[in-house]
């Protein structure tokens, strides 16, 4: 066998173990929060020893930071299919794209939040640079999307794209409490619970209006 | 001495045992951000063993909700002090005084951002209930302000405060990075460095200039 199909069969092997890893931390992140999950976690589930995942990935943060940019890249990609047929757009209609796309996609919340805080504090500088050089690529076409379809100058839709993923992983999580604010707001505190879709929605559709969002001509 | 005498005392004693531990964890938290402070090392700080700390907190968790209580009145006092001459309001005025006061307290920002995320999930149910109390009443007042200088409803006020508490602990933390980072937009990416006071301002300013922010008549 020549070297250069061993190196691609190892290669193969490589990123098919990798994908096995990052299937695992996902599924187990949906289920029970980021939070909740540990390296020992992920390695049970796919029954491999926690010494020969990290010859995978670094940190348990290394990980969800690849998630975090997968859901960055599919949730750009979501926004823009949605924005791309029409040619202007509304404070309300954008509002409520950007909404709705980042309310059906609760592990992305739960990775927007624990981004900042935790994923990017325990990663090698070579990490952190794919993870933000990936999203900021994107936030870059959701910026494009906004100055088309709303005529929003550049820093008007970088506030606009920081409010929405900011105020979607704070709500998200106040949103999906721990077991002790959860009973409290069952049993005297109804009028606390917070609605992430509609609190983002009319947030994001006050803050493009004020920016003064009016259709390009 | 009287049972009385001696009950007033111990409560006293048990009182200054807590602000002592308060104290302690107010400063190093401080010193190096909420997410390194562990019980041990609060524990260590007043060289009190862990175990006796317990009789006093149930948890790190709920050292930090009690301070986030403290920090939750202290920041509403000082927003309604500068709102108070003010027969009405503007806008930009408004956003300035809510982004000012918060980025002036490091403190009341990294435990925004931690307390749906971890604080309000590591306490009892009579904890978590102490500090919703303390922290709705808070959001009154600032609600309260924001109709009588803007003209706000009382959805589009405790949205105003959910954008301004909410993307205080977001932005904060992405201004506050760790090493990775920190060396990332030292080196290469200067342009995605994160200012906290001026991007809040502009948010809230447009976010209250959206929602029909105008001065009560």
């Amino acid at each position: 066998m020549s070297e250069v199909v061993q190196r691609a069969r190892s290669a193969e092997a490589k990123q098919a173990r990798e994908s096995m890893i990052l299937s695992a931390a996902r599924a187990l992140a949906v289920q029970r929060g980021v939070r909740g999950v540990s390296l020992t976690d992920i390695a049970a589930t796919i029954g491999m020893h926690k010494s020969a995942l990290l010859r995978y990935f670094e940190t348990r943060e290394q990980i969800f930071l690849r998630l975090s940019a997968v859901e960055w890249r599919e949730w750009t990609d979501e926004v823009c299919s949605a924005t791309a047929d029409a040619e202007h757009g509304t404070p309300a209609q954008t509002a409520q794209i950007l909404a709705a796309t980042l309310a059906a996609r609760p592990l992305f919340c739960d990775l927007l939040a624990h981004t900042p805080l935790n994923l990017e504090r325990n990663v090698s500088v070579d990490s952190v640079r794919a993870f933000k050089t990936a999203t900021l690529q994107q936030v870059d076409l959701l910026a494009g999307e906004l100055h088309r379809t709303l005529g929003l100058t550049r820093q008007q839709a970088l506030d606009t794209v920081a409010t929405a993923t900011g105020m979607a992983g704070a709500l998200w999580h106040m949103a999906t409490p721990g077991d002790a604010v959860r009973t409290l707001y069952a049993c005297e505190l109804q009028g606390a619970v917070v609605e992430l879709e509609p609190q983002l929605t009319r947030i994001l559709e006050a803050l493009l209006t004020g920016s003064g969002a009016h259709p390009t001509t």
